[in-house]
């Protein structure tokens, strides 16, 4: 059964909401306080935009949380696991978040913006918090706030060629994550080659909402001879790519070690940060599960999963699958799991509890397209 | 146009979500990133419930931050503006936190639960990591997390009937934010009498998520004689009572000040906290706006605002309603907003940008009804 989604000012709604719903938002969650589209009512049309051709995504929900003052690198520093020797403006890193247990509480692309600014773009849970209340505690001489800021995203293999149009070809030559100050009809923005899909893109970090209306009907413009059209982060793609999906994936004690995230874990580097030693202590005692792929048998899934997944193996409890699909691409369904290293090692087969009956499926590493 | 709320494994499922949705939940939003059901599909049903009988509610979204150890009422103290001395097992408190600037962050209940054990019931922000950023930073021996604990509100003036059904007569000699450990078929419970409406009633904090489903038809069972149904937090009553909304009510420079939270506010206590020196400038001050009721002129809205309506006086802008609503107690459209107090002490009526029209109101205080 249909759920209605309630609209009203707690939730707010980004600068591109009004431009998106009239091109047909059928579909949406909440992500950072903030209304996120999701679906445009033809799932088979958005999926094939972002693997064949060019999407336009309303991600405004990834809000920047900037550091900015005398200490907003060493605040930066302080909050990731990640070793940021080498940081240097114009070029974004991933870096996660743990809190002092060593458990991942987000995982944000961190921009810096000027000698004393940085920004994190980040998955849905309220940073700004957790870096305003360390920074506060610390007595550190920087502001932490959420400015004005939110991203346009384009994605896809075509993605290129429009923003090309739009910037000019100097676009090309940005590397991944990197970025750079752009305008167009004098609307500030930050240009990055980034978004959150495997199939290339770039992200506009428009810096003045009141153009979110503008900056929409622009790339929609410059994207019409490509054949651009509304999506949202591709629930599908996603998966095949085995993007982690900080909330959906994670849980109260899930380490970046499960994730995979090892090479953006440096606890031997000299500089001090939150969860040092817990991850240390983490790192030497190894995983006991990891973030894995699935291929899961049967008829092609009729939708994806509305809740996680148990997986057992011989009947014990081995862990859970938490974003599920049928893949166009991979011609099974499949999906994104966190699941115990030994079931892992059995080589076994794991029984998937899914929606419409029991499942049978094999473990593969990610990404799975 | 209505938006379908996208159901996936990132956002979480209250432990009453199968039950409420099996009764007849119609629409819903997300709240500390869980699913929080805002209507049955027949709004004068709900609001009849509250004000004239009882009603349930799944508001498991009001997540419990439990603080743990020896520091544990030491970072409670730490993080509220309010003066705890004389705190006590068994009476809760609400405690607005502010960050260091003196901005409204949240507006919890705090629980004792034990001499080493406290909660808050919070609102909408991720205090988890502001309490853990802010412990781990200062070195307090507490832990910070989230146990599995969530409400299921009973309320409106038969609220108590169905309660001393359920429990015992007891439950009448709670005071106002009183609170006991509770069981019902071995179900373990905090039981307090409180509840985000003004019309009396009691909160069953069900201290065992696999429980849910059971006690909700216990509480449907118990309540039936009585006529009771589902509901939600009530958006008219809440407008109509003047309960404050954080996020809605509140932006990013809100203080408590502003919100009329004087009494809960003590910058003269010993006691050191979050915020300590800013809220003394700001008390010094004095405030600029102030959260206010509105009587609206013309026919009855058709529906409750989907945003922030601005407000104006002679054509200078003057703040905002957060939200708004046609009254059947008051027979009249009314508005909960923040207005400057320039235009409050005026004593001449506003324009309001809504959805309709323009229209005039007048500026009344709060509670409106």
């Amino acid at each position: 059964m249909v759920l209605q989604l309630s609209i009203g000012a707690r939730v707010r709604k980004s600068p591109f909401f009004d431009a998106a719903r009239a091109d047909g938002m059928a579909a949406a969650s909440v992500y950072n306080h903030m209304y996120m589209p999701t679906s445009y009512g033809d799932p088979a049309a958005e999926y094939e935009r972002v693997i064949n051709g060019v999407a336009m995504w309303d991600v405004g929900v990834e809000r920047q949380v900037a550091l900015k003052g005398p200490d907003a690198v060493a605040l930066a520093r302080y909050l990731t696991p990640r070793n940021l020797d080498g940081l240097k403006i114009g070029q974004g890193k991933y870096v996660p978040i743990c809190n002092y247990e060593g458990t991942v509480i987000n995982d944000p692309v961190l921009l810096q913006i000027t000698d004393d600014e940085v920004w994190l773009s980040i998955a849905d849970s309220d940073i700004s918090l957790w870096a305003g209340g360390i920074a506060g505690a610390r007595g550190m001489d920087v502001r932490v706030y959420e400015p004005d800021v939110s991203p346009l995203a384009i994605q896809g293999p075509k993605a290129t060629d429009v923003v090309a149009d739009m910037f000019g070809g100097w676009i090309r030559e940005l590397r991944y994550f990197g970025f750079a100050e752009a305008e167009i009809e004098g609307i500030p923005l930050v240009l990055a080659r980034s978004g959150w899909s495997k199939q290339g893109g770039y992200e506009l970090y428009l810096r003045d909402g009141q153009y979110g209306a503008r900056l929409w009907q622009l790339v929609k413009q410059a994207g019409a001879s490509y054949g651009i059209g509304p999506g949202a982060p591709n629930y599908i793609e996603r998966v095949e790519s085995g993007l982690i999906s900080y909330g959906a994936d994670t849980d109260d004690a899930t380490t970046p070690y499960e994730l995979g995230m090892d090479k953006f874990i440096d606890v031997d580097q000299e500089q001090d940060f939150v969860g040092k030693a817990a991850l240390r202590a983490l790192r030497d005692a190894g995983v006991k599960r990891r973030f894995m792929g699935l291929l899961i048998d049967g008829d092609p899934f009729p939708t994806t999963n509305e809740a996680r997944w148990k997986l057992h193996q011989n009947g014990d409890y081995v862990g859970y699958a938490s974003a599920a699909a049928y893949s166009p691409r991979v011609q099974s369904n499949i999906a994104v799991a966190m699941v115990s290293v030994a079931a892992i090692e059995s080589g076994q087969p794991v029984d998937v509890a899914c929606n419409w009956g029991d499942r049978t499926a094999t473990i593969v590493p990610l990404p799975i397209a």
